[in-house]
């Protein structure tokens, strides 16, 4: 068994200490050049990525709840950090620099609050179709708002697809021919070795490749853009610059960044937990979040989040206990005071295709094809989410999806699916007689199931299904019995169309049975006195007893009057 | 029985003629000074409410469904009109009443396409508490509005309910006394005459009486406010002017009240087909009601709907086929050839009682205290839709009170009620092992209930509980049954996460099984192909089937190797 399943008090043995040190380090080699490019695309220094990559792991470390989350600069949290400061202030400004770090003690608050709060409950609202169109769309923003590094070309910043690819095309003759081919050849070499060599650190190759290439070939004079010069050494904690005018701005992307970034970060850590068998407590890992979104402001840092892909070559590579997050952190600190002479040469275009070969992944086109063929409902949803985040934005996108996604989930209830119920021959049992051609009805009563709650949006649908059954009946009705075993909830406009429906009946002779009825619909019946209205004896286990209670026959250990009919 | 219940093609006999004719006249009479009250309401010349009485009501007796809907002007549309056109114009001008007749364009227009395209069942997304709280904050304003009437103060149109209470306090000192005397003695007659002599129509007492004190004493020359010289005659057909900009302005406002508007006037038409056993067609009704709205406009009258009060009157004074309606436009027209003389002598004080008699009924205190004692969370919505009304606007209020219903109602399934189950001694019956102490377990299978459709709100609830349960399992489990009667339905979230949690199940060599798949549920297993990777013979019958597909013992005719415990 996996020796991570058994440990509850973490006590660190010496093997425990030796995996972390490799995961460790193995992940801080991966994430020195994944957070450069991510910083890039948030529209940062890439020295900042770095910055937000030593304390908030530390942090995260101590106050996470999973043992294989690689925290950290993630593409996704990076692109909304980009269109929610890049909307207030212009890239590469000292301006920009402080709301980006203002944005992730903005977003640190948040998630503390909302774990106190116990709100984690709320990404429940994220549907799978939503994330999924939402995902592809941001993917493939990311991917073309990269176009502008590689080609060497300014492309103005945002996120309408046509602009951007137009002003690419319109750009590529003038493109800089040696970015181009610093930023093809890295992405082969990436392909190559994820394809061939999976174990290999491929981002480290290709910005160790290019950074060679650049120096040994002076390329910086060629016009390809460099990384440049960055002061050496830790990042200094000071307290992020309060501007409220610039928070009011921010809140809207806070609060996505913060339901979006626990959302990835929840789901990866939950495969993770499932896979080796231990609980993650979801509130708290929205305060650790937190915390390393409060540290990374604190040391002029941005955003962070717990993200795949490293998370993954963390589990592969044996990390065994959070100290191993600990350790990538001291790796990075250690590039931090060592290894920033050579950012000079270092070429922006090779960051852009880390983030390039990243994002690719995340282009979900399998789930299309597995909706398309099974549900078109959800499919809709899915591209009703990517067209919108595409057309008009990262939240609009998710709050459009979110939207759509309850207006479908409470419209795919307002007819529900029903059932005319009849008995199977020499039995208790009572099936849709649709299905069932053998299934007998009793004359003059109406049995009937409904597989939905009750409540306000199908209210009209019971009302009209009731009197249209009632219409077709061959002779006039003498009870109705309604199988309640599917009815999960009841509220109170239902309770108040079932004291309508109970009154027309009662007015013209119907009795109107209940079989079956549960627990928690119990409990409103009770507390509106509708039980008291409807009649105790109309409130039975189960439709045969209905039937019995109607002096109509239905064999079996229940009937206490039997005899088949 | 009931003589309209049998007829399906109406021919009129003389007693029908007769009794149709007796209930419209009497309609008539009632609607001549409610019309132009309401008009008022509305911000219009009083003379609009007569035009508005006319055509719509022939064309609704051509095209409605309802025998006993009485169509015309009422409190709520007219708000909605005053709230819509006072935004872009000011009342008193051609100009809005221009843009009101437009607007009445338009409801029949988006009625009509609704029709079509069969939307009435957007009318479901309504609930019971969000129309309680959004038709008493709109009452609440109605009634307000009337103040400037009564006390003949200027008081600026709008919504805000302190800044009116404030100005009518502020103008208290500065009312005027003749028309405060006419007004208050319009409402005591109004009340008076409710409560002891309902068959008198009240209204007309009124307005009569107000017209000959007025003309007895000659108020007019005492500041008493007159609906004044009106030209006599029926309206004259002519086309609304078209005007794009305005158009735009006035959608949002249109769509409400196609909405509202249809809302009100379906739930009328239910009592009154229920009560007489006929059977509407809802989109049928959209229709006939756009059609009414665009014979308004064209004679220069403004939106209109089916009301409570006139339809309740028409049915007791005896309507019997839709002819009621159309001689109910015959007195209304002979009323605007002969009656307008008495128009000048008419104080607009005595409308605004009419309106705030026939609004106060509309408060509804009773279901405030029905929730407060039944669902709280329900009364939540109610106030929520109520303050948001009063706060925001009319149209803002709906909204709010729409989405908070839509969200409550996905939130309220997030963390469905769930049940461990265990055999009832001697039975094949399983049950909630927490509510039958003897309900016995079969060790290592824990066999479940979920009594709610699967969605991507409860996916993360389902997973977390299955989880937890085998924590607290105290030994290995062997074999996880779903009881799956209660799953009404399953999206392609939880398709995915089943798919998560089967697998898991598999590598962890527990067998999963469920029993009782529905239709609707098993249709989504198949075409997913979710029912092969499960394996067929994990979907049984029910939990005995599965106990029995484990080998464990469940007695009873469906256990084939029965035997008891």
């Amino acid at each position: 068994m996996d020796p991570t399943t058994r440990r509850s008090t973490p006590r660190l043995s010496r093997p425990d200490l030796r995996a972390d040190l490799g995961a460790g380090i193995t992940v801080a080699v991966m994430l020195v050049p994944q957070a450069m490019a991510y910083a890039m695309l948030a529209g940062l220094p890439p020295i900042v990525g770095l910055y937000a990559s030593v304390a908030p792991l530390l942090v995260y470390a101590g106050l996470g709840t999973s043992r294989q989350l690689a925290v950290g600069p993630v593409a996704m949290v990076s692109l909304l950090t980009a269109t929610g400061v890049g909307a207030i202030a212009a890239s590469g400004t000292d301006q920009y620099l402080a709301y980006a770090v203002l944005l992730a003690l903005m977003v640190g608050v948040i998630q503390i609050a909302m774990g106190l709060l116990r709100l984690g409950y709320l990404v429940n609202f994220l549907s799978h179709p939503v994330l999924s169109g939402f995902t592809s769309a941001a993917a493939l923003i990311i991917g073309l708002n990269q176009l502008k590094h590689l080609l060497s070309v300014p492309i103005p910043r945002g996120h309408h697809v046509h602009t951007i690819v137009l002003e690419a095309v319109r750009g590529l003759p003038s493109a800089n021919m040696a970015t181009l081919a610093i930023g093809l050849g890295a992405i082969a070499a990436l392909v190559a070795v994820k394809k061939w060599a999976p174990k290999v650190p491929g981002p480290l190759i290709a910005v160790g490749g290019a950074t060679l290439a650049v120096w040994l070939f002076g390329l910086g004079g060629a016009g390809v853009k460099l990384v440049g010069d960055v002061p050496p050494g830790l990042p200094r904690p000071a307290l992020p610059a309060w501007d409220p005018v610039a928070v009011r701005q921010l809140l809207p992307i806070a609060l996505t960044i913060s339901l979006v970034g626990f959302m990835e970060s929840i789901s990866v850590a939950k495969v993770f937990a499932n896979k080796h068998g231990y609980r993650l407590k979801p509130d708290r890992e929205l305060v650790g979040l937190g915390a390393a979104n409060l540290a990374s402001a604190a040391f002029g840092g941005y955003a962070v989040t717990g993200g795949f892909s490293r998370s993954a070559v963390k589990d592969q590579s044996g990390a065994r206990t959070r100290l191993a997050g600990a350790i990538t952190a001291l790796g990075v600190a250690a590039a931090l005071l060592f290894l920033t002479p050579l950012f000079q040469f270092m070429p922006n275009a090779v960051l852009s295709s880390i983030i390039l070969v990243a994002v690719y992944g995340l282009v979900d086109v399998a789930e299309v094809r597995h909706l398309w063929k099974t549900d078109r409902v959800d499919l809709g949803l899915l591209a009703l989410t990517f067209v919108a985040t595409l057309g008009f934005g990262i939240e609009q996108g998710i709050l459009a999806g979110v939207g759509a996604s309850m207006i479908v989930f409470v419209a795919r209830r307002t007819r529900p699916h029903f059932a005319v119920l009849g008995r199977l021959p020499g039995t208790e049992v009572y099936r849709n007689v649709n299905n069932h051609s053998d299934a007998m009805r009793e004359p003059g009563v109406l049995a009937l199931r409904f597989d939905a709650a009750f409540y306000y949006g199908n209210v009209t649908f019971l009302e009209d299904t009731l009197r249209r059954l009632e219409a077709d009946e061959d002779g006039p009705l003498r009870a109705v019995i309604l199988d309640a075993a599917a009815i999960n909830s009841l509220d109170s406009s239902a309770v108040h169309a079932l004291e309508g429906i109970a009154r027309d009946y009662q007015a013209r002779g119907i009795r109107l049975l209940f079989a079956g009825v549960k627990g928690p619909v119990r409990v409103v019946l009770e507390r509106t006195g509708l039980d008291e209205r409807l009649g105790k004896d109309n409130l039975v286990l189960t439709v045969c007893d209905a039937m019995d209670a109607l002096g109509a026959p239905c064999p079996g250990e229940t009937a206490a009057n039997g005899g088949a009919a």
